[in-house]
């Protein structure tokens, strides 16, 4: 009986691959670079050769495996199997995945957005600790998000939902690539974070070593950003706390939506830990009405890079009765 | 075969009961004033009284009905169908309301808060079409909602999915009777529109009967602020601005977040119908981001009063293979 799944977590630099067992243990894993030349045509291909290959090469045979999931960027078709407008893959075009994938390997294929999968993977080995109600916040280079509720991940009629990054927290903020003011990813994401540092030195006066790199246009980023905070560095403290308030404000929203038992913090900013979550979960407790504040907790991510292949894994499981 | 449903909207002032198909159409309806006196221990007898008669003086027998669903203010424990802390019926202390009126009726019997209801009947019979993703915004006295996703009620960890009365809009602004600052309902329900009104007139220099009523302590009321508005009165209509503006934004994250294909709003203050719809919407738009203001569309209530029966029967549907 087929007891294995595999995972693939599909990034514009790096694609992640992993065998895992039907209860979710990572047996193997393994990257192979994403070749985006050529609008991407190399990518759906190059994911086929590397994992017949890896299954020659293992102790397993095809039929040890129930599925196949995964999560890419872009805009997902579900139920079709495709994804179009993935800019990080150069796929402008609708892209046949599903289809090309099956062919190509012989097991049975799903796939979701890559927030959504890396909710799945907090959930189901994370921090979510298989709570049915569960709320993931990726702070990266952008910031995206997962809802599951009763025990469901949820997509809503158009696939929007769980994009927190889109949550307004600033009415006529700063513009987002979105087109629409006062995003959460405006402000929370890696680029947000320096983005608030650069505005906020503007006005500054006082002596701050981020005040200095910035007059003199050095580099600056997120990280160094919470490291200078984490040491006292003053002008690095308020950006934080702008930036943890409106990140505290929205997940509060969330959670007075929601009341999800857990809000799960990941993606690179939230490598800043206590740093990013002691001030986040004030203000997340400034803005959550009672009933909710006692109940849904703010949780750092455990996963870390694995959150996708273990979430894209957990999308094969519903191929299990049906093989 | 049973094939009728009983639903109970237990209010404040009068409590609503219902006969219905199972298909959800009301066959027969009727009201009984609620009787909040002596800590409230009257309703649920008098509930009992009025069901069993209105059994007898129908065509149906009991054998007819699949169950009994009952919507009420407070905090519900679904589980145990216990409510408590119900200020407006004199419920202070835990009502065993299931096992008062399945011994007194002899129908198996189910409760969920009354904003949750009203939304699942919305949900059955009326704007939300039965799409698998509905939230509903009910704006009386106060603010409530519910979320429906995924086909399923929304209820969270403890019970506080759907609150979007006590979504932070307003940092720092009015303070709600929950303890914290800023919720919606202090801006969208009858009573925060009249606030909101009470202080802009303070500021307002200009020609307006509102302000006239303002500074003459007359009685202002949220329906007679969307009427002056929708005759021209320049202070009714900022009035309206500012309170569409936090509805507007607080729906848009509930899009942003959840993005269901209708958010319906109901409740007195949406009896101002297109006066309250177009602003909202307008606000809504600017700020959901573009796949959520493609998809989710903003909707007025359409059972009025009943959706509280009608929502309540739904809830003994799922008796309906036990019988």
């Amino acid at each position: 009986m087929a007891r294995n799944l595999i995972g693939i977590d599909l990034g514009g630099t790096t694609t992640k691959m992993a065998f895992l067992s039907v209860s979710g243990e990572v047996l193997t894993k393994w990257n192979i670079p994403t070749d985006i030349s050529d609008e991407g045509s190399h990518i759906v291909p190059n994911i086929i050769e590397s994992i017949n290959q890896h299954i020659t090469n293992s102790e397993f045979s095809k039929d040890d495996f129930i599925g196949i999931g995964m999560g890419t960027p872009g805009s997902v078709d579900i139920e079709n199997g495709t994804v179009i407008g993935a800019f990080n893959l150069n796929w402008k075009k609708r892209q046949q995945v599903r289809d090309q994938i099956q062919a190509g390997i012989g097991l049975q294929f799903i796939l979701d957005n890559d927030a959504n999968v890396a909710s799945l993977g907090e959930y189901w080995k994370g921090a979510g600790e298989k709570d049915a109600d569960v709320v993931f916040v990726t702070l990266g280079t952008g910031v995206g998000g997962g809802v599951i509720a009763g025990g469901h991940l949820l997509h809503g009629v158009n696939g929007g939902a769980g994009e927190l990054g889109h949550v307004t927290v600033q009415p006529n903020g700063y513009l987002c690539t979105c087109g629409k003011r006062g995003c959460l990813e405006q402000y929370a994401s890696a680029t947000g974070v320096v983005h608030v540092a650069a505005d906020m030195a503007k006005d500054f006066m006082g002596t701050s070593r981020l005040k200095e790199m910035e007059d003199n246009q050095e580099s600056v980023t997120s990280k160094m950003i919470f490291y200078l905070a984490d040491n006292g560095d003053i002008l690095a403290n308020q950006v934080v706390d702008r930036v943890t308030f409106y990140l505290g404000l929205a997940l509060a929203n969330v959670a007075n939506i929601l009341n999800p038992a857990n809000i799960i913090i990941g993606g690179g900013v939230s490598n800043a830990g206590n740093t990013l979550l002691q001030p986040t979960t004030r203000y997340f407790q400034e803005n959550a009405f009672p009933a909710v504040r006692d109940s849904t907790k703010l949780r750092l991510a455990q996963l870390g890079n694995d959150a996708g292949v273990i979430g894209a894994a957990s999308l094969a499981l519903r191929f299990q009765k049906s093989n």
